[in-house]
């Protein structure tokens, strides 16, 4: 061979990781999973994808924006023979794993099928979904949707829209209008280029009364020539941070007429006489926000999952430093410092995976019983509590899952040194896809402060000794704010450790919430006071959850090898948070200084037992190299051949230099007389004092002298 | 008016937030630069840039990244004018204004300036130096160069780079050459498209013996035609995550003579003969990388300052809920957790700014105070020492600066909301850019355990009493560990808990490595031992210095108002890491948990105190509208009209829909009868149980079926 290469190659490193695990990698991933038909579904849709002709996913990072987004438009067909022939569970999975592949085709997916049919499923009369189910919004044969309800000027406060919809009663007509700029529909994905309706919303305006925000299907295109319909202005909102197949625009609606019919009115009716009756107390739809959520915390799991099965496989097969007397240097995972970047990140991963799957459990559970039980039944209250207190802690779990998914894939994206920095890794694709998560469908930081409030009305419910739903049981336990650990670092000891200081950061948030209110603040004016301290509650109260989830899991299954590793997961994700959290278990007496000492050092312990079966571990997150889409991260290892063939497959040398002899040869070929005698410098101070009455003048004005565009 | 705007309308709103300003913002700006010339300079760097048709920026999400390519060359050889005409001085400003402005083209011009030449002067004899200043290394005229440095497998370890250079007496010639795969020259700036010559570190090999990695000048193209040398193969890396202006390229050698003479002999020489001298042991350079990580620590300040002016002009001028009796919603800046989302981050910017300013202040006062020293004068080993140690700590500077950075932009871009999605919000692009600055120039983590492992070096020393430099004195002063908050909580009371908190966690990491060398290990086993430690010694170290130079810096002022904005950020910046570290602060006992409530609830104050004059001191930072290039960020607060226009400018419509016959209109027109009855759905439990065998086997193999690329 011309070119021998050092033994052992990185192949063989590979293979020597893989070999001998202490468990079956195939049963661990059945658990990952849930069960076996799960993985075995999700094997037969990698499959299927990766001969997709249209779900290509190695050129992707050359690619223009225009045409991913044509490539999704092709997706798009083929994924419609799915969801008119699977049933709706299998779909859910399939498109689980679509969104783990690609994230911005699964956005426009999800705009018709989640949101716009969502919007009309759940806002439609009996006879209005049958009208718009005979227009073709199942098969996308007469009507593709998108959701217009984000404005330019609002997005989390949507009682405050400001579109318009004014009921004309000659005509027996709303009028759709947009007001002004901020008015103007921003965000809506699928509008730009491939939408032919839109769910509407705007505020019904009858005689002058403005009854709120309600729910209208407005065309935007004709169906056969694609063109705009009148009064309808479209625009391409363009370049965003990731998921460019999916083509966001803005719209605005200038003096549009639509039947009245097209008001979705299972809720709020208007009548030909322009009567509006509103319903009685809506029921709040825990259900639809609760299964987002749960797909969000999956979403997070899985992604995390891509991210780590990319940077443990790279860290395991690169060598640096170290060198031994063969004159091999160490492997980068067997670096403490390096165990300690990434295996805390696996057992976060596995245990919002689980969370995941016992969130979903749970829904159905309480689904299933709410069905079976009358009115009457006294236990119908408990599992209405249930249903709340989850929904509260599903809003915690989206905005600290997400924002954990996308500080992993950063992370591991750093942890795969200057090649993590190149497109074809894929991690930053990742990253700039994910990012928008911790935003849509409820902002973070808005929703953590949701989750705290909640806490704060569960303690003081417990205060006035309600009974409480299991999640929050551990507020109503007196003893529980001054346990002390019994210094096992067991996963019963973390879980009492959690509880303690949860219930304490909560409490503290519940004491300031009372003390403005008694200082004669309104709730909302407290609520606004107490939001750093609710703040702080959501997020050890929710940390606390997932643990609490993954340690339930854990204790549920029988004894094995597998459940041997995921115990240890457990009790590494516990105590790296307990360590991340410190702060909190000191302040409140769980944990003294010394047993902190001992949690640091079982940690440093766990990511080196753990180090030794990375490979069988990520092997189990079952991703094909199809999906995961990086050199980096190829089952084989093969790091080096694989990312120098990407490389040069997707950057052909050109014929012609572009610009060689436009701009470089003129430089290169410059004559050296030209130049000045570098030693004859300009005098800047001289420039500077021409500038002396502007400087004075600027002084007094008291603003720099360039703050806006210069002419 | 056709569309007539709520009122007050975001240009109303950001009036009124910069009316009245308590402090002079001029004189603020006039701080934070150093000196008013540096402001100066800055602004008449920034009208030049705004009119530079090369430097236009309002375009450069929507360019291909052959494009982006295109137009760094241009800026190229505008830049080429004032590096030949003005002092190192001014240049080096401009130049740091250009990498706030477009970081790609300024890493190329780096690359040629600082890389390639800054190697070329490091490492030539005088005889060399003037030979490739004739060939036109200052002036671009006849040498572009690039940095072959870094290659696929190695990274970190420059010792174990793998290129080779043979000597070959016969004919008084090196023979560059890569031996394999893994030894391909890779991440090299300016290699794929722009460079003649590459200065290319190999191992240098005489009579069979390998004497280390050396530094060798390459020509890669034929100064004429541009075209590759015999035994050269270049290839584009392509697509990266950002940057994409800097053209990286890979480089391979097969069999590629050089001369003698172009290995530069500065330190080691190769005679006619063959005969290697080496010379004494190198003088460690600390001031080039004190030099490259204190640029790095005002790139962090100047990049999150840019961020910063978007998310706070955004956030003040942003109305969203809240809506008070005259229909008007709040100002997001108004709501305490925005405040404490975005004040702490300019108080942390504000701190790297100033810890920068100093930094280069003790470093031009060393190295003259060593130029002016005699070698036996006793102040000498002082002076040394203190560059030695501010060489170590800026190992941490650079590592927790960058990180911080990161953390910003992405902060600064979830807090404008669903808007910072937006590739125009320019704040996907700042941190694209910049994530690259935590793996480049030193690995952030690598970094902070050198940071770490120098702490405990100095810890050992006080321990024997030596002395010990300013910024590490803390460690030989007793009483420090043990000392407690007078829980004033002023800038002594936080610069004192830093000292005692720093000491402790460097005497813990200095403990373990005891522990671990007495118990057998060797140093290298004993350093990976407590990596964990030793990283938190360097975050806790550094965090403290940067506070203590800030502290130092509003000491040194004269009273004034602009002096008490900035001790009102400092104690901001200290109390909030105190937060931030509490569980230190706790364990070692310097604040109890009453101290850090009272802690937490000055940071509240400080928080609205400064949030009253956010936009003043947002305007000081002064940065103008092109260079901050985000229709967010706009001086004037027209958010939304700035928006809406670079939206539409950006995306004009195009004639043609580009894929509606071939992809939409067959979607739908599909007919309806050629669904099957959606009731038959597949029944993919007989599916799965065709596949029996095969997971059965897949048990006994214990991998998932589907690990692999699928054929």
């Amino acid at each position: 061979m011309a070119f021998p290469r050092p033994k052992p190659t990185t192949v063989e490193t590979m293979a020597m990781e893989r070999a001998n695990p202490p468990f079956n990698i195939r049963k661990l991933a059945i658990k990952m999973h849930g069960s076996e038909k799960n993985l075995l579904l999700k094997e037969k849709f990698m499959a299927e994808l990766a001969r997709h002709p249209a779900f290509v996913l190695s050129d992707v990072h050359d690619l223009s924006k225009d045409q991913i987004r044509e490539r999704t438009m092709e997706k798009f067909a083929s994924m419609v023979y799915f969801v008119t022939h699977e049933s709706i569970d299998t779909f859910t999975k399939r498109m689980e794993l679509v969104g783990i592949a690609d994230p911005g085709f699964w956005t426009r997916f999800g705009v018709h099928y989640g949101l716009f049919l969502g919007a009309v499923r759940g806002g439609s009369t009996p006879n209005q979904l049958s009208y718009w189910i005979d227009k073709g919004v199942l098969g996308l044969n007469g009507v593709i949707g998108c959701f217009g309800m984000t404005e330019l000027a609002h997005g989390s406060n949507v009682a405050g829209l400001e579109t318009t919809a004014t009921f004309d009663k000659s005509s027996d007509e709303f009028v759709i209008h947009t007001p002004h700029l901020g008015a103007t529909k921003w965000w809506i994905g699928g509008a730009a280029s491939t939408a032919t309706h839109c769910s509407v919303f705007a505020r019904l305006i009858v005689d002058g009364k403005d009854h709120g925000v309600k729910t209208f299907v407005v065309q935007l295109r004709d169906t056969k020539t694609f063109g705009l319909l009148p009064g309808i202005t479209i625009g391409d909102i363009g370049k965003k941070m990731g998921r460019d197949g999916i083509d966001n625009g803005y719209i605005q609606f200038t003096f549009v007429r639509i039947p009245r019919a097209h008001m979705l009115m299972k809720h709020t009716q208007v009548s030909r006489d322009g009567v509006v009756t509103e319903p009685p107390l809506a029921q709040l739809t825990y259900g639809a926000l609760l299964g987002g959520r749960t797909a969000m915390v999956a979403d997070s799991s899985n992604t995390t999952k891509k991210a780590l099965t990319i940077a443990v496989r790279y860290a395991a097969v690169r060598r640096q430093f170290g060198k031994n007397d063969k004159g091999v240097e160490t492997q980068i995972l067997d670096y403490p410092i390096h165990q300690r970047r990434l295996i805390p990140l696996v057992a976060q991963s596995v245990a919002m995976g689980f969370t995941a799957l016992k969130l979903t459990d749970m829904y159905e559970d309480m689904t299933a019983a709410l069905d079976r039980l009358e009115p009457s039944d006294p236990n119908l209250e408990d599992i209405l509590a249930k249903l709340k207190e989850t929904h509260a802690t599903s809003a915690g779990l989206k905005a600290f899952c997400t924002w954990a998914c996308l500080d992993t894939i950063e992370k591991c994206r750093q942890s795969c040194g200057g090649h993590g920095y190149s497109a074809y890794s894929n991690l930053p694709a990742m990253l700039n896809d994910f990012a928008v998560q911790c935003t849509w469908e409820g902002d973070n930081t808005i929703l953590a402060l949701q989750a705290g409030r909640a806490l704060i009305a569960s303690a003081a419910g417990a205060a006035k000794g309600e009974k409480l739903a299991a999640g929050v049981a551990y507020l109503g336990d007196k003893n529980v704010a001054t346990s002390k650990s019994d210094g096992s670092l067991s996963l019963a000891d973390i879980s009492n450790g959690f509880h303690n200081v949860a219930a304490n950061v909560v409490r503290k948030a519940a004491t300031e919430y009372a003390a403005a209110r008694k200082a004669g603040k309104s709730k909302e004016a407290a609520n606004d006071a107490c939001s750093q301290a609710r703040f702080v509650a959501a997020k050890v109260h929710t940390t606390g959850y997932i643990f609490h989830m993954f340690r339930a899991y854990v204790e549920e299954q029988e004894a094995s090898p597998e459940t041997d590793v995921l115990a240890q997961l457990a009790q590494l994700y516990g105590l790296w948070q307990v360590e991340e959290l410190q702060g909190h278990f000191l302040r409140y007496g769980y944990f003294n200084g010394a047993q902190l000492d001992k949690a640091s050092a079982k940690v440093d312990e766990l990511c080196f037992q753990l180090r030794q079966v990375a490979i069988p571990l990520v092997d189990s997150f079952a991703l094909s190299d199809h999906i995961v889409n990086s050199p980096l991260g190829k089952w084989d290892g093969s790091v080096y051949e694989s990312y120098f063939n990407q490389v040069r497959a997707a950057n052909p040398p050109p014929k012609e230099h572009p610009y060689f002899n436009r701009l470089i040869k003129p430089l290169l070929e410059r004559e050296t007389g030209h130049m000045e005698d570098p030693g004859a410098e300009m005098d800047l101070d001289d420039e500077l004092a021409e500038l002396a009455e502007e400087r004075a003048a600027a002084l007094k004005e008291a603003k720099p002298l360039v703050h806006k565009d210069v002419e």
